[in-house]
């Protein structure tokens, strides 16, 4: 038989080991200087819709390229039309940096490319998904009650503990018959994240079954409104079956009162989800911890290395108590997937609606490993008192307030100018038609919106820095977010510059 | 103010630009061995559970490690529990290849580690997106109706389209509502994998919402009963809302007759999905295009590049023809994610459960341009030639026979020894007492299963391929399914030697 196969050089294959050296060098090196000289680009892309889709073919080649070419490309069409994330004055969203450990994680786990759907199919991924999740549990001082599966996102880690509150619903067989004639209501705050909504969405409870629990001027979550909130609506036959509080929401990176909130569920015998997915990082630094305290009493808790522990996207990670029942939320084994290994191992493509899962424990791993609990501690740290060096500058100016507490690396603050007073006073003489009783306020409400809104577009298009913003109490706000592993103060500060810069130019 | 801050290379930061180059470049040779030489490994690991948690320690180091010592960890730990996806002698489940341009992909997206949810958060990312799915949309022969988007796995883009088909529901306000009441029913072949029962559960529809439809006997839905039980359904108050034809079926690759399943969708008036996750990639070449006749007239199509275009794990794609209903199906934009582009521009986030999104386009774009349209298709013709003539292997031998056709790169089959009657007629006259009129037939199909499980457990163990199973017919069937870009005939032929080998050593 030999005879007639045509010999392995002859057959097409993939690029040859020598192209992929030389190749894989060659990005290696345009990765570091990419990430070690950031100011060469602008971070927000300065691109116009459809910039990129003009500059490429309408079809794929015919024939092969040259890889050349392909950098080449890289260079001409892509890199203008990054919005560069891993850029340390990237302070938009919640920032989310690829650190070099985490980014060769990423290479390994691409060139292993296993799906680690069952143990068989990837002992070593599996195993290290256990013992990284527990490293990392114990790092933000979880208890032991607590086991951990990787996701790709929030959102899905969301959708996933959503899932297994509702699969631990009495007398609902949600898992055979859906949700038809079920009335579940599930509770969160108003400032929660959107993720929350699209679960209930997702899972077929509906947005409407979602009640948002009103907030103190602090953003948190009314223990005494979400009792009440449940009283009413069992006392009209909806049942209550999850409450998710938030450490560290979207906006305001406000934390929720954990514990208060731990009690009603007890009582109330509901599922708590703990969404730490921004806030959870923090909890690394012991002087911190204290924005985990109740978190053991709950169910759930999501915390995404991929944010703010130097991970690259995606990695999310969901902590429950009980994993039988998230198990149960979702396990389907058909024939071609049964595997001898049984009780003895855990096959993760059981506990989510993925059966096709990375090998995503490699990066996180290694920026454990490489950085040490010491060395992130250190970081952290060092992220949250830049956060409050910024608030502190705003604190001291006469022309910014904050308009959130600061407790993490999100500072929620606005421009108002000292000479604002003088200008609505001039303004108003301007528009006499404004009836009298609201026109001061409203008109200062409006200009600032007006002012800040104009001050962000400048700031991001003259490209140094990239913030991003939310509304808080109706009020346009800014968010700065610190969280990208090459951030030093120089980057801060230079942040602040670019307002002031932007701001005295247009006083 | 400069005074008083820390010098730049006194923060603590990422490794240096200077290691990054170091340990790349290790990285990228450990690769091209790792790749150029797979048989130093057995591809099924050989390990035992808690092999690799018991070669670690039980928490992170407090102090930083060399990457070194990382290194040498994967080497003594990792490995060895590795299953070898990316081997190309791994014939299991269906196989997924990363090619060289698709890891180097990858290694450029964990450095931009952009989030591609909003336009703005990344345009390359986005039109990259765009430009990509058109031009696979092109080199699959569907029609330009047709616009897509790139999710992780099968299973969301399934369950995407799923969601899709329930907002498309006249009178069901699900969104808001949930299904509370409603009584849906999708149907799918009972060949069907089972991502659709997984997605019926997830989506609060519920499993018994899934009617499974008969097959004939090369396990293609039949078209007949697909109708017959629509109208069952009608008549007992259910409604018809979505139907799943799969043209590739995880067990046997089977095609699902397509257009008279559309004639069937187009009468009654409900949403027609076609899973094409694995089976599309054939329709790269022109030859094959026949398994997605029909296709054209689906509401949605999923195909999954990261199986056999050589793209590494996680790539899937899903198209649609109405984008506004998968749109409503998930959008959700809160103050936080805002952006001015408005219509001019897509924000892929509004498209499914996730916000995280990573740049997943960059790796399609990279195998799309290194191996051109001419490059692909020689590969994947290659590869189904192989398959042909690895089941024209068994067809000759007196020892094998097929399970299922083979028309795609999955072959099923089974080792049926020509010793097998007299074994029979041997072991029966040793066990009288099983009635007579039974025991042959039962005889022999326990003898064959018992037979073939060992046979594929042998296999495995020796570790030279790795081969999966699933039951057809409640037989114990063996898959071959070649997919791996760096395969050859001589790994097709060493898979029939080592399966001939253990037969014949153990009769």
């Amino acid at each position: 038989m030999k005879a007639e196969m045509v010999a392995p050089h002859e057959t097409p294959g993939d690029m040859s080991p020598e192209d992929f050296r030389r190749y894989g060098h060659q990005i290696v090196d345009w990765i570091a200087e990419y990430l070690s000289h950031p100011e060469r680009y602008p971070i927000l892309s300065q691109n116009q819709p459809g910039d990129v889709k003009s500059a490429l073919p309408s079809s794929a080649p015919e024939r092969g390229e040259s890889f050349e070419a392909m950098l080449a490309d890289l260079d001409r069409v892509i890199v203008p039309g990054v919005t560069h994330w891993n850029n340390p004055a990237f302070f938009a969203y919640f920032p989310s940096s690829g650190s070099g450990p985490g980014i060769l994680g990423e290479l390994l786990t691409a060139a292993f490319n296993v799906n680690a759907m069952l143990w068989r199919t990837s002992p070593s991924a599996t195993e290290l998904e256990e013992v990284t999740l527990d490293w990392l549990r114990q790092m933000i001082g979880l208890s032991n009650d607590f086991e951990g599966v990787i996701y790709d996102t929030a959102s899905i880690s969301t959708l996933c503990a959503i899932a297994a509150a509702r699969e631990a619903v009495p007398d609902l067989r949600v898992r055979e018959d859906g949700l038809a004639g079920a009335k579940l209501r599930i509770y969160a705050s108003e400032h929660v994240h959107s993720s929350i909504d699209r679960s209930a969405i997702t899972l077929g409870i509906g947005q409407s079954a979602l009640r948002k629990i009103p907030c103190d001027s602090e953003y948190r979550m009314e223990p005494r409104s979400l009792e009440l909130a449940i009283a009413d609506d069992r006392a009209h036959g909806w049942q209550p079956f999850c409450v998710v509080a938030t450490t560290g929401t979207t906006s305001s990176a406000s934390i929720d009162p954990v514990a208060a909130i731990a009690d009603i569920c007890e009582r109330e015998g509901v599922w708590l989800h703990v969404d730490a997915a921004y806030g959870g990082f923090a909890a690394v630094v012991p002087e911190m911890r204290w924005i985990l305290e109740g978190a053991d009493r709950a169910d759930s808790l999501v915390i995404n290395p991929h944010k703010s522990l130097f991970v690259p996207l995606d990695l999310s990670v969901l902590y429950c108590k009980q994993m039988d029942v998230l198990r149960s939320a979702f396990s389907l084994v058909p024939e071609y997937l049964r595997s001898d290994e049984g009780d003895d191992v855990r096959n993760f493509m059981d506990y989510g609606p993925q059966l096709g899962r990375r090998f995503r424990a490699l990066k996180l791993w290694f920026v454990m490993r490489y950085f040490g609990i010491e060395g992130l501690r250190e970081r952290i740290s060092n992220q949250l008192a830049m956060a409050r060096e910024f608030a502190g500058w705003i604190e001291q100016s006469d022309d910014f307030e904050l308009m959130a507490p600061v407790s993490l690396g999100l500072v929620c603050f606005r421009a108002r100018p000292h000479s604002i007073d003088e200008q609505a006073e001039r303004s108003l003489k301007e528009n006499p038609k404004v009836p009298h009783w609201s026109r001061d306020v409203e008109y200062v409400d409006n200009y600032l919106d007006i002012l800040n809104e104009g001050l962000l577009e400048e700031v991001n298009r003259r490209g140094k820095v990239f913030l991003s913003h939310t509304k808080l109490n109706e009020a346009f706000t800014l968010r700065l977010a610190i969280g990208n592993i090459r951030t030093t103060r120089e980057h801060v500060k230079l942040a602040w510059d670019e307002l002031n810069d932007v701001l005295g130019s247009r006083n």
